[in-house]
């Protein structure tokens, strides 16, 4: 399951400024690392970072934080994060220590991308969308929150509508194939690319509390 | 699209005490022709009617009624009926009348099965979950009700999921492939068995609104 640990990534992830060395001295001065107060949007597992380095760069009023727990991965993420993106930061941690990282209402979205489905019917609560982290995301998010969910997998899509559901989330933009529907602006995970391009269908939900008024505005 | 009309289909439907001769006329007065408060649960569009005789069959204590504007199909329907059910009657008509042969709350159920998809872009205000549908569903019910919907159309579902969130009704036993999930005591349509058959998935949701203290039971 893990990648051959990379020996260049310890380096790697120390000499690059896009690397948080300390990520829990961050809690409630985020706004300050990034020198402004745009929002803050948060992607869980992000992998080599194509995604959020992509959204970075089509958002730059938008900050940034990856969040990857595997040192390898992160650290090809940490290598490709090379352009001038003040707007992204990265964090080797793992995600479950999200409000060690952030004071309650600091960061606004989330994002998870191709989480790991834990298949087995006895792991179900390893899954990101399982309703305890839900609620522990709403605990991080205060009043309000969204989440941004992909996968291209269906037994994962399925429990995690129910969970959303069951737990009171707002759904929208729910999609059963993402690639063959009329959602524009879609920014592709490597994972994601890789998949689709064998003509497998991506699933994906928006996920809100709290936001009512926004929404009326869409 | 219309089955070729079935030249013993009038008298069928005129012989069979199954078949509402006047289903206006029963409008607040269900209980009444059933003889008993046993809660109503309606479909629309029953087809041949073997998801809701079956459903009688196994469920005494519930009366259902079938509502099917097609004169062949319901003619089948009525014809395959001839057991003792008492708690099943068929409607031959267009279930967009719902309010003329039911007041408000006076049933408890709808369930819509495999209903038309409209593939056609524009024409998304046929389909029986746009939410134009929904808000007349909720009229008919009054202060809470349910809807169990199923369908073989992966556009018509997650047409549908995204209908309902909008409109804001509560989603459970959200199911992307019915077939090979762990819901129980599934009872098929003709068209479910032809096509599930076939391997092809079947998806199925069930909607409620009003009735947070009934769900909490389950």
């Amino acid at each position: 399951m893990r990648i051959r640990k990379k020996p260049w990534a310890e380096e790697e992830l120390a000499q690059n400024d896009h690397v948080m060395k300390n990520a829990e001295a961050l809690k409630g001065k985020w706004r300050e690392y990034f020198g402004n107060d745009n929002p803050i949007y948060v992607e869980i597992g992000c992998g080599k970072g194509g995604f959020i380095r992509k959204n970075a760069e089509a958002y730059p009023h938008i900050n940034f934080v990856g969040i990857e727990r595997n040192l390898s991965v992160v650290a090809v993420a940490a290598r490709r994060t090379t352009e001038e993106l003040p707007n992204l930061a990265l964090v080797w941690d793992d995600a479950k220590k999200l409000s060690d990282f952030f004071e309650v209402g600091e960061f606004q979205r989330l994002y998870l991308n191709f989480s790991d489905p834990w298949p087995k019917k006895r792991q179900y609560k390893r899954r990101l969308t399982y309703r305890g982290y839900l609620q522990s995301y709403r605990e991080a998010f205060g009043d309000k929150g969204e989440i941004f969910f992909k996968t291209d997998n269906r037994n994962l899509f399925e429990f995690s509508l129910n969970e959303f559901c069951a737990d009171n989330w707002k759904l929208s933009n729910i999609s059963l194939d993402l690639h063959n529907s009329d959602y524009e602006g879609n920014i592709m995970t490597e994972y994601e690319e890789k998949f689709s391009s064998q003509g497998m269908p991506i699933y994906r939900l928006e996920a809100r509390y709290g936001m009512e008024e926004e929404q009326k505005k869409d």
